[in-house]
């Protein structure tokens, strides 16, 4: 077999010849310097180079990308600046280090200070750092940062990993993929490939299954990489590729239709969002309103809490977007592999199965309160649903409903205008609660399955976890039998049952769902037109005995097989 | 309330002043020394010292407690004798460094490096190494290390952590209670505090909660601390000490009886083992069988996995030691807590939720096959059943009976003498199996339910976490309800199904396992004596309304209610 797999964190297909990227050596000076003038200007004169290479990627960026991407760098500038760092360079500088060992030494301990954190997203700080740091002893070198742009040919850059300013300056017509060791789909790298629309992954130790200029096939859609490709291997991709334009072309007219089946039930296509800029690409793809707002991200990359007035604000603004549509906003979910640094996390060995989302906000209620009662201020502007994360016993929900209820009397009495329509509902991600599904209707207005974690618990693999590709997939029979039981127990008790992981963006999956009578998916936007496409050639009313057969399946290989019998790929 | 939460690691009830124990300081020399040999003549000295105080700690333990506490000793021994370390110290030394510094440099570093690794046994193995060094300090600076022998009066030691050289010197006659900041239940201070039948705890920040030389009382058993006890709470707590005393004595008549209920149902209470002498014990309380035998300590401690021979050795003596009773043998379980250093593991993010078990040896067949041939020649010594671990997906049960099968015809062809008889099971812990149960019940001969691991993946809560007592338990409504599938599955299918986890022995569950139909629960020895009594109270013809009633409960407290109601607590 020619197919490496991987994890794939930027989607589309692409073909070109592999490059191994090895970065050169920084070498450090030997011994102490004797001149700590010279060595102190030529910290200064790094800066101010780099400096200026930020500020042009700054532009660069902003021309062929968007803010976002350029914001990546406007941070560089700001750790570039931070006087922590620059003070303690300077110190080193002053103890007679070479500014270049001093430069080194001091972004290093930063490095490895954030690497070695239990958390992804400071991990993915770390690699922020080690960009400044490669650009500031280059720039002492009198050199430049090796030039990726250069390449003009196809190319599949192979590399451990691939800092933010080199994926910047990459030439969309000839880099066709990338695939570098470390990351993941939260990455900066991910996130730049993904708005460059060129296909990545993470493999595992790639650079030493794959030879340079090898002809190879990325997949960035099935996470696969093909090294020497066979001609129907190739033929077979192009196939593919031709298609998915065609396709997406095809399905942008959907965007003003509602979302129903071919006989003509509606179900609503909501948008996962974490950010304002999300909120105006849901709006784009007309999405059925907000399944999920992840509230998180109004906390992070600042040094305190949001304030209730300025959550206030945020929730109005995404209340207000959809009038006619229900916005599900979820309360603080952090822990787990989100932490923040201003709250008082403790240092776990198995953080997914530890203290996060609404086990930290039960124990630091003040936080929760805040953000309820910015939350039930809100609710006059638009559909409000608010929805609990990590519910895992009936003494969970009944406590936040009575923090819930306190805050709202307590804003009821200032006369405050209060939607008289807010839905409480929670996530189904802990097995626990989909396995008591039926107690649990009682206490909510609305469930939302949240597939990812529910599948990562159902099968305890972590879904980061590069060795467990395998075993992590929401086509787990136990995971399938598992959300049949809890939307019929939302039918059974009369309260909506929507989906907000993966899973519900999964074409293959897609019917499946319908079938069980799943009332609202939510997905991120990008994923919106095909789900509504697909939706249109369902006919729900035809299912139920060939769902019934599914759930009867006992491995992978027959859940998959059953499923293709309705399946709606393009 | 002046109750603290904390973790069980050593059973019983003590009462006594509270002890703060905070250590000295070690204080490092400033700068460089002038005199190279003055400090090696130091180093050795202390090097003489230190050993001549570990052999006394050696011969000590062997009298008051037994070989397998002063075999922690001879372990210091060896590493204060490591060549590695001693040529780093003394190239430290050389480098004109103070002795003491030296030896706390060389250290600390492997301190750190154990400390920092996500393990719990590399974490207690930096304990050990803290002991030792703390021991070299103390003899360069010509002190002893504190005496915590000399107390004589009713004392609980408070510490952030007590090594095991200081636990050794503890008077059993005075010291009632330990409660440390660090450890857990396979620490050296945890299993020494139970062999000297110490009370213990762990509990987070407990040094800051209580003051020196106030009245407490320790539940080892209900893992709670009580300051400032009232007079009924010392009169309960004397009670109930004295009924356990009485009981202890009580059911030492049981040794020889078989596990029956008071109608006359056989239930074989086994025992869980992990090394010889957890055989010597079990042994002797008259287990019927082994119901688990954990065989990843055969490969820990060491430098490379043990031959098939020597593991063939082992599995025939255990086998030979049960001519009538069923010995289950799981296959190696590592990962998660337990990663061996010999072996290839990855570091993890979420290690209870990563590449452990099952999932190792499916990717490392040679150490499952080696096993398997060592275990299918050992059966013909006795009633061999093979148990795999964390099973997740049917194909991975068919894979290793297909590995199974091979190496069976290979010995077979060989002539080997085989039993015709020997058991393929699984162990159903993680969730997917539990659900899906109907489906695994079809691929094996026995299940075997580990109430520890699927409470932890059933509610996503680290068992190993204190921050989630009170998540983490086996009388969540949803491990009831799944358990109670498991077993009908099992009933179902005509296998038989035993229980290896904790849950198995707690008195308050054990009529519920009983009136689900179990067939066999396997615990640590020191319980199979309380299980048998309590099942002699058991009429299990009368439980079924009952089960039904517990099956119901939607809280925490409505099953402990429920169960109450049959409870056999002496």
């Amino acid at each position: 077999m020619n197919e490496i797999k991987g994890i794939g964190v930027s989607e589309g297909i692409g073909f070109g010849k592999s490059l191994i990227y090895v970065k050169e050596e920084i070498i450090l000076e030997k011994g102490k310097s004797k001149d700590q003038i010279l060595q102190l200007n030529k910290y200064n004169e790094a800066l101010k180079t780099t400096e200026k290479e930020l500020k042009h990627l700054i532009s660069h960026t902003n021309e062929t990308m968007s803010q976002d991407e350029s914001a990546i760098f406007q941070a560089h500038l700001m750790i570039l600046d931070d006087p922590e760092i620059k003070e303690n360079i300077e110190k080193e500088i002053a103890n007679n280090e070479y500014a270049l060992n001093a430069i080194h030494k001091i972004y290093s301990s930063y490095i490895d200070m954030f690497s070695q954190m239990d958390n992804d997203y400071m991990n993915e700080r770390a690699l922020d750092l080690k960009d400044i740091m490669t650009k500031l002893i280059y720039a002492v070198n009198g050199k430049k940062t090796i030039d990726l742009s250069k390449i003009c040919k196809d190319t599949i850059i192979i590399s451990e990993d691939l800092l933010p300013s080199e994926i910047a300056k990459l030439n969309k017509k000839y880099i066709k993929g990338i695939v570098t060791e470390k990351g993941g789909k939260t990455s900066h790298t991910a996130i730049m490939a993904r708005t460059l629309e060129i296909p990545a992954l993470v493999i595992n130790n790639i650079s030493k299954l794959v030879k340079d200029n090898t002809d190879l096939i990325i997949d960035g859609n099935k996470g696969v990489l093909i090294s020497n490709p066979s001609n129907k291997q190739v033929l077979y991709y192009k196939n593919t590729k031709t298609k998915e334009l065609e396709f997406k072309t095809k399905i942008l007219t959907l965007k003003n239709e509602r979302s129903k089946t071919k006989d003509n039930k509606y179900i609503h296509i909501a948008s996962n969002i974490g950010t304002e800029k999300d909120l105006k690409h849901a709006l784009e793809v007309g999405a059925e309103g907000i399944g999920l707002f992840r509230t998180e991200f109004l906390f992070m990359d600042r040094k305190k809490a949001p304030s209730e007035e300025e959550q206030f604000e945020v929730y109005k603004k995404i209340l207000s977007s959809f009038p006619n549509h229900k916005v599900v906003i979820r309360t603080l979910d952090i822990g787990g592999d989100k932490k923040i640094p201003y709250m008082d996390f403790p240092n776990e060995l198995n953080p997914f199965l530890g203290f996060r989302a609404i086990r930290y906000c039960l124990e630091n209620d003040d936080v929760l309160r805040t953000q309820l009662r910015a939350l039930i201020r809100a609710s006059y502007f638009g559909n409000l649903s608010i929805m609990f994360p990590m519910i895992s016993m009936i003494e969970e929900i009944r406590k936040v409903k009575e923090i819930y209820n306190e805050e709202k009397e307590k804003l009821q009495k200032k006369s405050e205008k209060i939607s008289n329509k807010i839905e409480i509902g929670m996530m189904i991600e802990v097995p626990s609660a989909a396995i008591m599904a039926n107690d649990f209707a009682k206490e909510v207005d609305f469930f939302s399955i949240g597939t990812n974690d529910l599948t990562q618990y159902v099968t305890a693999s972590d879904r980061m976890n590069p060795k467990l590709i395998n075993i992590y997939t929401p086509l787990q029979p136990a995971v399938i039998n598992l959300i049949a039981n809890v939307i019929k127990a939302g039918k059974n008790n009369d309260i909506w049952v929507g989906m907000c992981g993966e899973a519900g963006a999964n074409s293959l999956l897609l019917p499946l769902w319908i079938s069980m009578g799943i009332d609202e998916l939510s997905m991120s936007s990008s994923s919106i037109l095909k789900a509504r496409f697909t939706m249109k050639q369902i006919d729900s009313s035809k299912l139920k005995k060939w769902k019934e057969k599914v759930l009867l399946s006992k491995t992978l290989d027959q859940v998959k097989d059953s499923l293709k019998v309705h399946s709606y790929e393009n």
